[in-house]
């Protein structure tokens, strides 16, 4: 057999399904499976929503191809939509809709830098940024995120850690894996600092619609000169519920659009059709539901910080949106290791720390979205059986 | 601004959408735009396809993630069709699920090759072939197909245009361009070549359920060995219908799968799920459907090559699938020169030959399987009513 490609043939094999083979070994014995590994909204889309999908799906007109940059219907309406959250001006020209935000985060990266060049990312980060970049030649260069300053990074440690090579700083807030929110003048400061280096900020916000309202207008989309280097990233997956029908969205400049429709245009042509016309009009009209949403997670990470705190030796570091990082008590194991004792022992999925960066053994990432307060409950009391 | 990736920067805008600008100058005084440029099928979807769409996008068990190799529906359903028609024994392992052919080339390439690799196309050869190599820093040799033998490359001059840097042979049969279909015996000599020279043979088969029947039981599929080297590509956009949609698939040995399922992890998670479980039952279904439409096809084929010998200086070159590679009467023009006057002028969108390639602007595509009879006679008429 010939050879593969080495930058991927050495990546590991992708986590998620293999975190979730561990728990095909649990016997039952502590009650139903529950899994905090991937972020998956624990709860359906809206009938609505669900209506509009199947009428866009099966309508003939829609079964063709698609505009390269997305569909004009759901490019305005987002831009709108943006243009509302952000306090500022958005047309549809600076919107890219993409199959789901891992594949804007490729496209948009593909856009800036190629085999080479190096990309600033976090510690600890998301791992597919990180593998992304690996399989395209492109080195990941990371600055830290201390757990003692709530894995937030400093501004001036990301200065330092530009070089040369150095094309984009990539941040996601609130994060994945910690939750933590950066505060909006932390990222005007590190925009700032970008567009002084000459480098693009890629600022991933897709889980910017849970637990606390965020002050978007403050951060660097408020920004007059937010078009110069900064590279908005978004999913419909988590706040419309749709991950399985894959729906993205890029906000920059034009001239990132006209550069990312290229690279889109060789990736797949155009996101799929029926769920970009099902969701436009319902942007406004479900703005509620959201709300709700977003009070039901919030009343869940409530749960989580108060029922982690009841069970000896765990420590909450950080929440926020969809995840809590949380420091285990065994602190001579490895996060791999705790995390298939939890779910091959206690039917508990969660994410190793290990799995998003360097020195992070001590840590599991719970996604506690997923499901409601009372499972929440249960996973905390299971870990409580164990100690 | 900062700066983008030059690989990008460079490449030309998405041809499609630049040459259907060009109808906009288009008075309407010939009758209605015909429109030959994009491979996009002319009639519906089948109505029970259409029905299960509404019927899985609606459904909220699909609106959560699916497996990244695809839901093992379709792919059961794929390897039993593949099996079937290539006579040989495929299963779902062999499988892997995208979001259109175009992401299927790209993941597939991606599992092979790097920057700094070379990857053999033919000339002319499919663009988007050619910009995703470009993109990703591999380069693009050629081995040329000559119109006097039908466009279909010569086993000899392939392995002659194999360096040590060539990582793959990328086929399309039937091709696009030209149509051209490449005889079995030919692809299983350079699929032997390419073993020989230890690398792979990717060949994209979009386009084999149309025209004549192929026998492609008794090409590289049909051996054997297939998984040694073989990567085959399709789409259901054209057979179903369902470009909008986004739906490819990736045959291959399993090892093949297990490296592509970490770049599609990266691309985009997973392939979207309602169009996977509508198409999967239908496969075996609609089989009389798809052969009815591949009957229609073929008249379409023979109306475009008996209505273009009516044209004076106007030459059909080859023909097959979905395209005519057409040579115009005006040698001392550029083939976009050409393309431009016949949307602007005669409402006739056509793509230029020289976006396939070097030396090809003596030619034009014409994608005949778009349209209907009628209007494959009206514009050859048109063309007439310019000579």
């Amino acid at each position: 057999m010939p050879a593969f490609n080495p930058l991927v043939e050495t990546l590991t094999a992708p986590p998620i399904p293999h975190v979730q083979s561990w728990a095909r070994a649990y016997s039952g014995a502590c009650g139903p499976l529950i899994d905090l590994s991937q972020a998956v909204p624990g709860y359906a889309p809206h009938h609505d929503l669900l209506a509009a999908l199947g009428q866009c799906a099966s309508d003939p007109r829609l079964a063709g191809y698609g505009a390269i940059e997305g569909e004009p219907e759901l490019r305005t309406a987002y831009a709108k939509h943006v243009a509302g959250l952000y306090g500022t001006s958005v047309h549809m020209g600076s919107v890219q809709i993409t199959a789901g935000c891992n594949q804007a985060f490729t496209a948009a990266l593909m856009a800036v830098a190629s085999a080479g060049d190096a990309v600033l990312l976090t510690n600890p980060c998301y791992f597919n940024h990180e593998t992304t970049l690996t399989m395209l030649g492109i080195s990941a260069n990371t600055v830290a995120c201390k757990p003692e300053l709530g894995f937030v990074p400093g501004a001036a440690d990301i200065d330092t850690a530009i070089t040369p090579k150095t094309k984009a700083v990539v941040l996601v807030s609130p994060n994945n894996p910690t939750g933590a929110v950066y505060p909006a003048e932390l990222l005007c400061e590190i925009f700032d600092l970008c567009k002084r280096r000459g480098i693009w900020l890629i600022l991933d916000e897709t889980y910017r619609d849970f637990m606390d309202p965020l002050d978007l207008a403050s951060g660097p989309m408020g920004r007059e000169d937010w078009r110069e280097n900064l590279i908005q990233l978004y999913s419909f997956s988590k706040s419309f519920c749709i991950p399985g029908h894959r729906l993205g969205a890029v906000t920059a400049g034009e001239a990132v659009i006209r550069q990312m429709a290229k690279v889109m245009d060789n990736l797949q042509i155009c996101a799929p059709r029926a769920v970009q016309h099902a969701v436009a009009p319902l942007i406004p009209v479900l703005e509620n539901w959201r709300e709700q949403n977003r009070q039901e997670i919030n009343r869940r990470a409530s749960a989580m910080q108060s029922s982690i705190a009841l069970v000896p030796g765990w420590k909450l570091n950080s929440i926020g949106a969809y995840f809590a990082f949380v420091r285990h008590p065994y602190p001579g194991r490895t996060s791999a290791d705790v995390a298939q004792q939890l779910a091959k022992q206690l039917g508990l999925i969660t994410l190793p720390g290990s799995y998003f960066g360097e020195e992070l053994d001590d840590f599991l990432r719970l996604a506690f979205a997923n499901v409601e307060v009372s499972p929440i409950q249960e996973a905390c009391a299971r870990l409580k059986s164990l100690t």
